[in-house]
């Protein structure tokens, strides 16, 4: 069993501060991947004063023999954008985030794709062009927590 | 000029455990109006532990005469869905809220849809099915607050 890691709010606060100073690329749409990345979508579409915010949504399946495969569905409609930030809370597997551009890269081919997230694994199949730190255990986001606790 | 009120993180976590409290009626999916909604979509999706986590756009053309137009867009599938509750941060006017409402209810005639805020003004066109609060001023979200003040 993994260590579990709580995971407060003030530190999600200066973890994104710092992935703000980090992202050199300019973008004029956010998607956050549902639910992970909608909290952080959110508070980045605020501070870069962008209304183009938008979400998307996965189902990982768990198939035979360890292969898993990910549906990507409830794609927002990106016609009018040149760069999309794609934000998510961690890069576990790297099952999910690559599904992800693999599906918006097919359907924007015009469009350049960077990603962002709060936590990276290094063994994940594919890195995020910008993350703030590796996990040291499982994270316990205070977003799952902190409602339940109240 | 209305008094400014910053509205912190600990005050949303309290509100929306006291807006689960009032929610009595069943959900199979939860659709966050965005950007204001998606914060409590994602938290809400944890808490009721809902995968069914899903956003919609809205922007607000401000025509001539005083008439607010909304467009919505990217909206959901939510053909699965029976009763979806869609969240955001205030019913303001109620312009937006009203036009969500009527999109989906054309698209979906099947579907019931709830809704909760927690700010509601009395002098809104609609009143959400649940709310927790009253504006006794403009009210400036941690969301928009927090990350600028780091």
């Amino acid at each position: 069993m993994p260590n579990k890691i709580y995971y407060p709010y003030e530190e999600f606060i200066e973890d994104l501060k710092n992935l703000t100073e980090k992202i050199d690329q300019p973008f004029d749409a956010i998607l956050g991947i549902a639910r992970g990345g909608l909290s952080m979508a959110q508070m980045l579409g605020e501070y870069y004063n962008l209304r183009e915010v938008y979400a998307i949504n996965t189902i990982g399946y768990d198939d035979t023999q360890k292969l898993k495969s990910v549906e990507v569905f409830n794609i927002p409609d990106l016609k009018s954008a040149k760069q999309v930030l794609i934000v998510d809370d961690i890069v576990d597997s790297g099952d999910t985030l690559m599904e992800v551009l693999k599906v918006l890269k097919e359907m924007y081919p015009e469009v350049t794709f960077l990603t962002a997230t709060l936590f990276y694994k290094k063994t994940a199949k594919i890195a995020p062009t910008w993350y703030v730190k590796e996990p040291k255990g499982w994270i316990e986001f205070f977003w799952s927590e902190d409602l339940r606790n109240v």
